[in-house]
């Protein structure tokens, strides 16, 4: 593949897609699922099973921490571990826009394997498409996985007055990264994505029994994901504002910006409601993971205010935080 | 949802995309799996299985036949029938171009929602991304699948001399159809895509055994195809060229255009290859089907040029057809 570009031929399902399959997704991926090149992969995988999709948009799509390639692998890893799964096997679907440089493709797909092998999952089934010049940018990824279904019955629904909620570490660290690096206003600065693969931290939580649910906060950040666990609901999520870890470079970013780290995305954290008798053990287990030493409890389910989610200020005040209105940060993943 | 396009605020995560899942996808999908909104869904389904992917970019998004809803939903479950699978479960992921009209996604999603209950698949897990003006085309759509291996060992190298080679009908529809659409060349023809599920005609050739491997023609037609089951082994294919089925319209089209009607994109055709006394017994089974009716034999094994597919001419002669060169047609699919 001599070629600095790729060109639409690439996408044609003809010899060039064959050659780009052949030379580069093959020697990255390496394993006899993809290896057949069927129209889809074949699993010895028992159920029940999780199932999870997300596509990737993010610009810039080199970033301080990471790259589209990690973001597509971590993404759908931590949706697959965040349901109780175990991440198995994924799905890789390319959009490329015609022109495209190839050494960026390269660079990418390298970030896909590596992440891969960290998770140890394998890049099963995939396929390219390429859009005309100014019909895309850059590249866009589809990532679906499937796993084996390992602890059921993580829900909303059984959250309880009383529980703690638990956040793996510092909350906005990924849209903040992004945002900056999309501005040019990076240099100087110590920010860095969070974007890293969750489904350890999930284990070591789960391990412990008593967590009710999981989930990532990403778009619409904690703020939202809290929302959504008790939107509709008769439980209310109680934070403490002086509770909420936020780096001081994300702080300061926001401070300047205007933003609030609640409502930022994060592609390396979870929040996990706990049974209070079981909080202190989740925590421990989290702590001892890499990128879960700051877990910390932020906050406290009860019937207070119920549906909605309450932040007690550092001033002794209220108020109710309700799901992010409007795009604060469009493309961040 | 009384906004006439879709904004940036819908693809944020925060409480415009929870309207477009509540009061868009949920009512058209509904099922238990979806209606959880997690992170992904929990399937009750056994092993082994097949699990594939595609994204679709086609353009003009509505054509004669279909749309890219449909195209999205077909395209998935046909791969899976053609791996032996059972379609079962699919995930869908939209990014969608700001200042799409909410009208065309409504009829996109309607599309989705009927191809889907035809071919008794429910949409279980999604994703929603929204790209700024410029920055993509519309909408492109992302559908991976998961379905039980219910026909396991379909392979091109099982096939042997001898082999039949069964189209089940005839070839080029879609591409020319999407072509003629796209340049605005449709009015008074009868050009209308082939696109439609093959999850029957899969089942059908199936139960009569003797089916070495199964696959649809799409991107790069039955010439790139057939290829795909020779190229590299000891097998040649020998097509007859007054054996191709080719409508009179789809002929006439290639002709002006300069296009072969063997590298044209199919979406409602499969190819079987099939043991020599099995292929009647296959094609009775085909032509019951409703899409199967003009299923015919189109070639033969043979041994007499390793790796190619070669076809034998009208007149006489033989000429070797490779895998497709150049992009004959970007964004059929």
């Amino acid at each position: 593949m001599n070629q600095e570009i790729v060109t639409l031929d690439y996408g044609s399902g003809g010899w060039r897609t064959a050659q780009l399959i052949e030379e580069l997704l093959l020697p990255a991926f390496r394993n006899d699922a993809l290896a057949q090149l069927g129209d889809g992969a074949t699993l010895d995988l028992s159920g029940p099973l999780v199932f999870s999709t997300d596509s990737f948009v993010v610009d810039p799509i080199f970033f301080p921490g990471g790259d589209i390639g990690t973001l597509s692998v971590c993404g759908t890893v931590n949706d697959l571990a965040m349901c109780g799964g175990i991440p198995q096997y994924l799905s890789l679907s390319f959009i490329i826009e015609e022109g495209f440089p190839f050494a960026d493709l390269r660079r990418i797909i390298q970030s896909i394997a590596q992440t891969a092998r960290d998770c140890g999952v394998s890049i099963v089934t995939g396929d390219t498409k390429v859009v005309e010049r100014g019909h895309g940018h850059g590249i866009y990824i589809n990532t679906s996985g499937v796993g084996q279904l390992a602890h059921p019955g993580l829900s909303p629904t059984n959250i309880r007055a009383g529980d703690k909620v638990i956040l793996s570490g510092s909350m906005g660290d990924h849209g903040t990264a992004v945002m900056l690096a999309r501005s040019g206003l990076l240099e100087g600065t110590e920010m860095v994505s969070d974007c890293m693969p969750l489904h350890r931290l999930a284990a070591a939580a789960l391990g412990c029994g008593g967590v009710r649910v999981l989930r990532d906060p990403t778009r619409g950040g904690v703020a939202t994901t809290l929302n959504e666990f008790v939107n509709g609901g008769n439980r209310s999520i109680e934070l403490d504002e002086d509770s909420l870890p936020v780096r001081d470079c994300v702080r300061s970013a926001c401070d300047m910006l205007g933003l609030d780290p609640l409502y930022i995305a994060n592609e390396g954290k979870l929040l996990a409601v706990v049974a209070p008798d079981k909080a202190q053990d989740v925590l421990n287990a989290l702590r001892k993971c890499p990128g879960g030493e700051q877990a910390t409890i932020i906050g406290t389910v009860t019937d207070t205010h119920p549906g909605h989610v309450v932040l007690k200020t550092l001033l002794g005040g209220s108020r109710i935080l309700s799901k992010l209105s409007g795009a604060q940060l469009p493309r961040i993943c």
